[in-house]
């Protein structure tokens, strides 16, 4: 029968046992309730609610069973429901009487947000670690390709020429705010809700500022209502890995973009591409495909959570079970994507010759020219449409900006002297930027150092 | 090495290996991966492409591997990426040369997409059946309590007395819509698309007409390109579920309050109801607050499958690998939903007697009233002001509306009469009622009918 | 005061009113609004609840309202909360005691699910028009450029080569498709809730059939709850829609990357452009980019009518009062995709050379050199295997396939002979294909014949 | 023409300049706009990049502008595109040459992402302040509700009894999480994106350390790519709003069931009310209805701005122009949601007899009761089997835990003695509460005490 069966004269149907069981995915919370168990049962026996030898009966059939489960020997089943009653139920049947006190001053519903804010903890740290892994994998590939200019595209048409270090670093930018909201997310849910009980708390002498303490936790939380009801946590969580996953999914787009036929910046090694089963020449950029279409179902997650809590009233209902497996796979899928993007970045090679071909298309260098002009004192408006007639010149001649004579540039404004020259073409476009956080060269290299030296690569 | 291997001198590395395979989940494809490589062989021997027993030695391979799954006896190998190659692979460890002939003018592209809607065709199908099985479900808890009058509600204030069998039937009627959706979107993807190939079909001489009859579609898709790039079909599928739950959703919100203490209109057996680890009293209709809560899946697998989609160029990228698992746990979501929903119908006993006591609180016959003085030619609004301040008489006086005496009602209005008794009091009120598709005992009674007749039940 | 405030002895705060409004964008429904009650009063005076005089006063009142509507003459009036009781009172103004009489048997739960299901009933018709005007402009786009032979891509790599009419095509199948969804979706909310009032019917002698018929609809609703309940046709619609934006997403995404430099397929006119306030020589896809941009909040108002019904009881809720905002934004944006999708396709041109001199990369003729063999007896997957092998020399020797000698072909495999010429080159491969729906040049005639045909284009 | 336009010979079409234009939208950053374009002219003349007198004449046709915008004197052009290019144009019809010169190193790239940072930081701090309003209002709605016990629920079913303050006060707790949300992320945003330009900086002298000062920015941001590409700070700045409204969305929830007839804990007064257009007796719960429907469309801006930024290459895609409509809806709607829900807090009353009354319903002393035995020393799980079978006598004898004797409680269990009577009984079993957190009275006072002093209410 279920622990909680006193009042109960009929067990539940298959079909509901079925649907309502929660051990197949809860039991890998099992290591973070062997743990909120260990300083419950401690606080109980220093409170007085179970003696010392209770206490330790508890605490070695605990171990006991942390090790059964991670030698696979525990049997996990689904009457028992949830990852919670198959571990008090196997003490019992274990130890005996003693296990019968562990559930003292605690309910289901404080026991499993324990274990979830725990279990949220140790997930933030790995995506962190993760996060940092690819942060030092872009910058490494940032120091393979020094000076390497490719097109900076706006409109996903060619604007500028960047520096590729600028464009990866651009993406460790974004991965730092990420690793700060992950911060922001563990710190605010750092909190201790043992002892909230069901709902209201209990009557009995318990010390919740001792397995807060014990648990790692700032603090136990105010209000026991509040405790049990909440799932913000899970959600801002899941916000902060959709985050991510939305800024993972415009790195895996523009790298697809970058290894096909077309743009052809880079070629990705046999290692982390597949083939077609029915064209023969055909070598894809999966990993980074996936990783964009991945990102979706963390995006998903979060919406089902939203729609979950969404309408509850107050306290706990049954409904919030359905938190976990929304959360489990973002982290996983979220880890795997950082891991596999890491692995990716270490197996692209830029073809440096096909890039700098190519980039005299385009006229990148167009709004250099507007600010030579506006260094000869033309207002910025009018020198952008003095470009702006130069270019639909150069498009009819089919040809660069640089290949226009200088008694061409003159026909359309005499503000042109023989020092334009200085200004166009690509390399001269990248060296004049100077501005702080720009593509300039000696820019570049101040962000370099900075992340460099940050994430201590040598 | 993988089939594909042909241009490729490394393989790929572990971490991308267990990133792209999907083995572990398009397994449960299967029946119909077999399916339509029996349809494809047997074509392929017809239009002469393989010989007869090429295609023999082909078809029982089949036949065996089909039986060795079943069994348990297959091995699933995750370095063998997908379902389709898992088979491959294993019928040419069997039957050797004839094997490799099997994916002659064929790609994963057109096979996916041909097992996909071969497996959402049948899901559908278990789907419309679970359907039918709640409606007799609600009709047959409708035929148990006829007669029952129950408060009808908007604003989740009591409105009207209502007919239990005229609420149950308004979710049959939802189910009948939701049947409808599914109808349309099986017959809308009902289409072939094995012979497209990667994307351009063939220039060998196949005939996708005889595969497409084989597998029971319509016909084959008109173009290889949106056959293997769309999945409107999945989005459609995953919509249809989605009303789906929002339906349930709503039945479990409904039921859940009518198990509460305050409203105390049914209560659940104890074979759909579970207990507290903590608080002794406890019995909870959990599985409608789980069929609530599992709505959020099933729409945020189709907001997933949305994005998925969103902004990939045709024809078949890589991202489309992540349609299968929103879409596989929507349609076992959806099923256990609808089951479990049905199990609820059939293990609850209605309170007549509780209700029928609170049935006068709440004025349920004001519009019954205001009706009345409509047929003594007073006009609607008039009529809707004056019953508005009878009202207010009895939240003063703290009575119902029955309980006012005609000189009170004439003191409010002169055109009361004696006859005005008739309308007030909830059966009264319930009686008068006699539109279409009304709470009118005779009006329920045809719609409880029609429902009986349709769904066959005896 | 509100035309319900009978029992009211305060009115609503400012902040309450602004916030519960609705007026601010119901009014749109107007035309609607006044299209029921004209044929509700018909049916009163006909069923005797009022007199011909009252219906031809209410009906000539609800004309000249129509009137000043249209004019800009109506003051809308935020205190009369929304687009039913802004008309009902100014009728009531304008022609007194009649008016009083116009909300007989009908409440504002059946009226807003009335006006509403006319309203979406026209939408669909102008969306259809929509989709069909972009059927057109494709098909139209396709006969310009007949015989134009592109890259056909998986993985955004290079894979078989593709008429462009068939990738065109395949856009036109997808809208197809759509077409197909909102007829069905059209069909079935086709039905009348009207005399469903607040949620049970009434006890006056109205007529539904009437009034269903009046209005098109096929049939009065069977269910009054159901009736004011339900807005499971707005989330269809509303998927359909989402659907649709999907389709334009990708079709967006594909455009963008056509006027890239890097692919360089199309030229838009300037007529379909933006510029740069900064960079002179930038002419951005714009359309296109907000094409695919703006599926974002199709789909978002789909999910916040999912979110919005989730967990609603029955039966009308004021909750809905937020389904007609995601609704009409949701319209009136798949409507402005369409056209301007139609627009573009009517500015854009086809860079033929520039295609031409690309189309050797990529070994697009791989597959159907691996057919070539297969036709000479070699089982697929060695022929595979074979063009792979003979793909990587090509990179080696940084050649085509084409370019190779037959003994060098014959070294990886001595079936080949002369004839393989006759198979190479992209021309040729194009030539080869001949299964049904692929992109061999008379399977590419007959779909564009059926499209001609079907879309009655001239 | 536009001010882009040099390279252009034709202008876009009506169609797509509708399609395209934001100024509709976009003008309500007009504030921010003018306060950017200050502090990059006088940077600029600093730099020695225009002159003083450029600057002064700048600076106060800005002035003019802005008056003239809040005077409602300005007409804003949609042919003019957005809010830059009106303020822009109107700038240079004014004031003429030095106009030309504004836009110098600068683009409406970094510029809209300034414009938006700014405007975001200043509507968290409106939201903030209409948190802290409902705050107030929660904390002196329980002030002004001192002692009253209510029942509290799990699952929907009576649990324990609480103190109402505990239950407003898990409410304050929680937007107190929202608020720690909010303050993070407009830390995180608070940086400068200005100077970035199109994308890659600018080859002028510029100081961005200097218009960040000037405009209240922490320091501009790193990398200019960086700056123009990326959203999350509007994707993170959604959540939070998220969060929020679904944590209104439940108090809508609960006060709608709270107002209820079978309920009946809350009347709100007519000034929070609306009636029903048919239904003369309805008085309902209206604005926390909407505030729970509203929360749907704060939670699908999220997933409108997640989805349109997902799979976007760097830099600036046009796309990026729809993070806005979403963003001002979700800010507006959770500034009223906040409000109305503070409103109807200072509007209702709660009946308390009527609660009283209803409180023995439910054994919500029974956890009360298994605490007594555990500190007789029955182990938790025994005593809670021994209290099931309490209540299980109590149903079947239709009564109270206090209403069984001593006599029969001690068949169940002989532990029981005469003091059990102490812990039975609602008041006994909410005086029992001590732990940290709970519903004990002293505990609740301490919170209360906390946040009375933390708001500062007096």
């Amino acid at each position: 029968g279920k622990l909680w069966g006193g009042r109960f004269e009929e067990s539940v149907t298959d079909a509901v046992e079925r649907f309502s069981e929660s051990v197949s995915f809860d039991k890998v919370l099992y290591k973070h309730d062997i743990r909120g168990s260990r300083a419950h049962a401690t606080m109980l026996a220093q409170q007085g609610l179970i003696t010392t030898s209770d206490k330790e009966s508890i605490l070695s059939g605990l171990d006991e069973i942390e090790r059964r489960i991670e030698d696979g020997e525990f049997v996990w089943r689904m009457d028992r429901e949830d990852v919670h009653m198959n571990i008090e139920a196997a003490l019992t049947d274990m130890i005996g009487e003693p296990a019968k006190k562990l559930h003292t001053a605690r309910s289901r519903n404080d026991q499993i947000v324990t274990d979830l804010r725990l279990w949220c903890r140790d997930a933030i740290d790995m995506i962190l670690a993760s996060i940092r892994y690819l942060q030092v994998a872009l910058v490494r590939l940032a120091m393979k390709n020094e000076g390497l200019i490719i097109p900076g595209y706006t409109h996903l048409q060619r604007a500028q020429p960047v520096l590729l270090q600028h464009v990866l670093l651009s993406y460790v930018e974004q991965l730092e705010r990420d690793i700060g909201r992950l911060l922001n997310c563990k710190d605010r849910m750092n909190f201790s809700p043992l002892g909230a009980c069901a709902l209201a708390g209990t009557g009995l002498p318990i010390d919740r500022f001792m397995t807060s303490n014990e648990l790692g936790f700032i603090a136990p939380l105010r209000n026991s209502i509040d405790a049990v009801s909440d799932r913000d946590f899970v959600v801002e969580f899941l916000s902060a890995n959709s985050i991510i996953a939305m800024h993972l999914s415009r790195l895996g787009e523009e790298w697809v973009l970058w290894a096909s036929e077309e743009f052809g910046f880079i070629t990705p090694s046999d290692s982390v591409s597949t083939g077609s089963s029915i064209m023969p020449q055909k070598k894809n950029p999966d990993p980074m495909e996936l990783v964009r279409g991945k990102s979706s179902r963390v995006m998903g997650s979060l919406v089902t959570l939203l729609i979950l809590c969404k309408g509850l009233p107050q306290a706990y209902n049954r409904d919030l079970q359905e938190d976990k497996e929304p959360l489990f796979d973002s982290v996983e899928t979220i880890q795997c994507m950082l891991e596999v993007s890491a692995e990716f970045a270490q197996n692209i090679n830029f073809n440096h010759a096909k890039i700098q071909n190519a980039l005299p298309a385009g006229h990148l260098d167009a709004t250099t020219l507007a600010d030579y002009l506006v260094k000869k004192g033309v207002p910025f408006r009018t020198s952008h449409d003095i470009v702006g007639r130069s270019v639909a010149l150069c498009i009819s001649k089919n040809c660069q900006l640089m290949d226009l004579s200088l008694v061409e540039l003159r026909s359309i404004n005499p503000l042109f002297e023989e020092d334009v020259y200085e200004y166009l073409g690509v390399e001269n476009s990248v060296k004049k930027f100077c501005s702080y956080g720009s593509t300039g060269s000696g820019r570049v290299a101040e962000q370099m150092h900075f992340w460099v030296s940050k994430l201590q690569i040598s």
